[in-house]
């Protein structure tokens, strides 16, 4: 038999994978990565972190562990993989089998025929239509090239403004790596609230952390054009006419897949954009496989298309490439959650699941959430906080989405959560779950585990709740509501909301009634710190014949909006 | 209707939640707790914290957050809860509904009536039966005696060395928590290896960071007698007759289930001496429950009765006694996969589900595991090391076993373990598994992945592994093995186990065949740091039409043995 000819377009995270386990599984096989760029496997999702300074050596960024780099002769010697760099594969003819290439230096045309292909071309930036976009001093951070120019921009201190354009993923990471290097950071976004993939409160607390750092945010503001002289970037131009001087804007709006090959050769693309494939990878072309930022993803849970441009992912379903085009469909790759986590200086932001955002939009219409704030560990540990929001789907009683932000180990819960999601586990097994508990790792009562609690009393009716931005609007509105901070005076001259709240200890509330609105029906809203003590005040004033009590989700350190201290 | 007379003996971890929890749902109720301790609501895990001066604060262990004592006054102003301290529970009519109490102080007795009762008088200190128990010097960590007792040793610098008799969660806390204040310890072990809910191997690796920082560990070594002089300790005396000098020993061998009082109402104990209990936590008594340390507990996967005497656990349990007291049989606890974790110095150790050893006693007769060592983050992160195994039950293919150690976020890893195992998800599912990736926080295969996929490939058929003991023994027998190290010199010249081991690096390895043996059916054992080499190497050996190729399991880093360098 003659030696299988596999040949993969792309060599970052999922060709790479494809690649290399193909060849573990076909010692035989030819088998050829075609790649545009100079670089192979790219950790691109370090590149923030090596422009912020976290560390200094470039090849970190394409060496193995063992600082070799990852390079064709690496990929010849160690994996007998035949790397084609600065290659570009301008067209598939299916008929015949073949892929034209263009060499991107220069040099003479080829074609590579294959049994199998794996497409695996990734995703471009979005570029936003304004003037100036080509301006020197605008880039993105999604390659080793946009990477080289962000570092020396740091190192031979070449900007001293820097407007980050896009408040996702990558934007927020860039906003931290440059802030780090003591430069001024704007951040713009279009949208009302930065990392869209949260709800809304969660989104701002996040802000606020990054606003606490120095960063400037400009939320439901628009770019209209980039600004310069003598083509460099002087400034970039908002939608409401002002102007952000600045020698250097990293536009981050998001990514596309790269779908034109796929296109051109008539392969079946979604209505994102994205390259279709079935669950084994497989494009409509049965020889023709796809894996990474270039496809769609079935969502898990609302079962909806969706892209879902993460290194990990690709990681996955290149393996699951590199077993089919080898093995035949034997193995499958079952969508995504979309987790997703982030670093925020000394914070952390993430989710999985849907959001209620999301969820509501998908037209889940049994849905309860909550906020729940609380430390990540005892207090004698150095806890940290962790703020969170749980998604119940109640009618099949299953998490379907949890978001975390906080300077605690947000990592482990949304690890945590994320397991729970695709077990598909129903809300009382969370209430009762089994987690790794010792006081320098979570408190006895895991975070997670607590939010599994609260919004268990909320769905069976024990706890009635309203949320920090619906408290907000009720003080904006001038509402007559009695708002009750179970609080001491030690801890409420240090931090307090300032909405015209009254300070009644839980421990003394009994001996204070004369204090709270003597019609029963008065609406009463009461919280403290985190609103457990807020909690236990509404069970106590409900039993007091008080009708229109609620607690504020989350307490204190869940508000999102400016308060008193 | 009268009020409900609730009555809670115990108000540690689960009789302080059961009551607080029944509260919350019932603000009519009559509610006391029996507390024979002078304190209530103790943080007992964090015991070792405070021995080792993590922190300083003595009533941290037992404040709220915000630094109120949960004392008596506590209970009656915030909860409503009657809390007798220092007073014993001494016995039960269940005719009558009465609980005789004994007033620790010598004062009057009393009784207390009942309509629902709930039992959760923890565990005690099983005590060796062995000479010079009761010497001034001997100790345990179970109570704010114990506590304050080890806290003096240590500030009033009261020893040089100390020895702690049992190698489980407490004594190895208390291992590090002494070591850490400069004091010698010596951990004495009757099992050939500390940690008995590890497997052998990982348990090694947890002992060898320990001696690392100066622990001194004897394992196989039973406890002969304390000797002392004039009432006080002076040493330990060992199986083997050596005596080791100290002047405080700590006995960490265990605890029993407080069934005396449950047992003496003739309410059923099971085989373990734990309360019997069903799913709503209900004793055989139906107005009984019990929670916590004293009962047995179902494991979920042998399906068998367990001890498991765990804060969160009984907290856990707490809360589903109290809600079923007051709300009738409505909420059940499902169980415990006995997830466990356990700070040592810089590294931890934990599991979660069973491990081999188990599995194999409990009749798993089709399971299949695997060692897996590889960083926690990417390298240019400052990735630490994880070495985890996993266990599947092969009939189910689910995931039945997970056991972590390493200085990397191992807290993450086993509650992603944990998770899986109650969500029962299934090998296929966890190779594909969603997780939180961003570089700060994991690798884009995040080492639990990994280790998914390791266990598949085995299970596959396309990994022939062996574990480091059996190639240890190899070793000893001095079998003719050629051991194969795929590493580079820069790597071996400061890493290497000095088997006999030939290096020759994967990727000369195709160049350098005429180093290896002849006989195709030639014993060939490879590896390499973490053994992902090594898997190469056996690939391309297999290939070459050796037959009798295998990989060590985890590498280097995986080998708990004495090694070269």
């Amino acid at each position: 038999m003659k030696p299988r000819k596999i040949v993969v377009i792309g060599g970052s995270a999922a060709g790479a994978k494809a690649a290399a386990k193909a060849r573990r599984l076909d010692q035989k096989a030819e088998i050829t990565i075609i790649q545009k760029d100079h670089d192979l496997s790219m950790a691109s999702c370090g590149y923030p972190y090596y422009v912020g300074g976290v560390f200094d050596n470039r090849s970190a960024l394409l060496a193995t562990p063992t600082g070799v780099i990852r390079g064709p002769e690496f990929f010849m010697k160690t994996k007998n993989i035949k790397a084609l760099i600065e290659t570009e594969a301008v067209g598939i003819d299916r008929q015949k089998k073949l892929v034209h290439c263009r060499s991107v230096q220069g040099g003479a045309d080829s074609t590579v025929e294959y049994d199998k292909l794996v497409y695996c071309t990734g995703a471009s930036a979005k570029v936003p239509p304004v003037q100036g976009i080509d301006l020197d001093g605008v880039t993105n951070l999604l390659s080793m090239e946009d990477t080289d120019f962000l570092h020396q921009v740091v190192k031979e201190k070449k900007a001293s403004h820097v407007v980050v354009i896009g408040g996702g993923l990558i934007g927020v990471e860039v906003c931290e790596a440059l802030a780090n290097c003591s430069i001024e950071v704007t951040l713009v976004e279009m949208a009302p609230d930065i990392l869209m993939f949260l709800d809304p409160q969660m989104a701002k607390l996040a802000a606020n952390h990054m606003k606490s750092k120095g960063v400037t945010i400009l939320t439901k503001t628009g770019l209209k054009a980039f600004v310069g002289e003598e083509g460099k970037l002087a400034g970039v131009e908002l939608s409401d006419g002002s102007v952000i001087d600045c020698q250097v804007a990293v536009v981050a709006t998001g990514v596309h897949p790269n779908n034109k090959l796929a296109a051109d050769a008539g392969l079946a693309i979604g209505k994102l954009g994205g390259i279709l494939v079935d669950k084994y990878m497989a494009t409509s072309d049965p020889d023709i496989y796809a894996a990474g930022d270039c496809v769609e993803v079935r969502n898990i849970i609302t079962g909806q298309q969706s892209l879902a441009p993460m290194g990990d992912l690709a990681n996955l379903q290149g393996r699951i490439a590199g077993e089919n085009i080898v093995m035949g469909n034997s193995v499958t790759f079952p969508g995504t959650v979309h987790t997703a986590i982030c670093k925020i200086f000394d914070f952390a932001a993430g989710a999985t699941g849907i959001s209620e955002t999301t969820a509501r939009k998908c037209g889940f219409d049994a849905i309860e959430t909550v906020v729940n704030a609380s430390p990540d560990k005892p207090g004698f540990m150095g806890a940290k906080l962790l703020v969170s929001k749980i998604v119940i789907d109640t009618k099949s009683s299953k998490i379907i989405g949890y978001q975390c932000v906080g300077n605690g180990d947000v990592s482990r819960q949304l690890a945590t959560a994320a397991m729970a999601i695709q077990g598909e586990m129903t809300l009382d097994r969370l209430c009762c779950a089994d987690l790794p508990y010792a006081p320098p790792y979570s408190l006895a009562i895991d975070h997670f585990i607590a939010s599994a609690h609260i919004v268990q009393n909320k769905i069976k009716g024990r706890l009635k709740t309203i949320s920090a931005s619906e408290v907000q609007e009720k003080v904006a509105r001038n509402e007559k509501v009695f708002y009750l901070d179970g609080r001491g005076p030690d801890e409420y001259e240090s931090l307090c909301l300032g909405i015209g709240e009254h300070y009644i200890p839980l421990g003394a509330l009994k001996g204070r009634l004369e204090e709270l609105p003597q019609d029963k029906d008065s609406e009463i809203i009461c919280f403290c710190k985190v609103s457990l003590r807020g909690y236990e005040a509404a069970i106590v004033l409900e039993d007091l014949g008080y009708t229109n009590v609620k607690v504020m989700e989350g307490g204190i350190m869940a508000w999102p909006y400016q308060r008193e201290k």
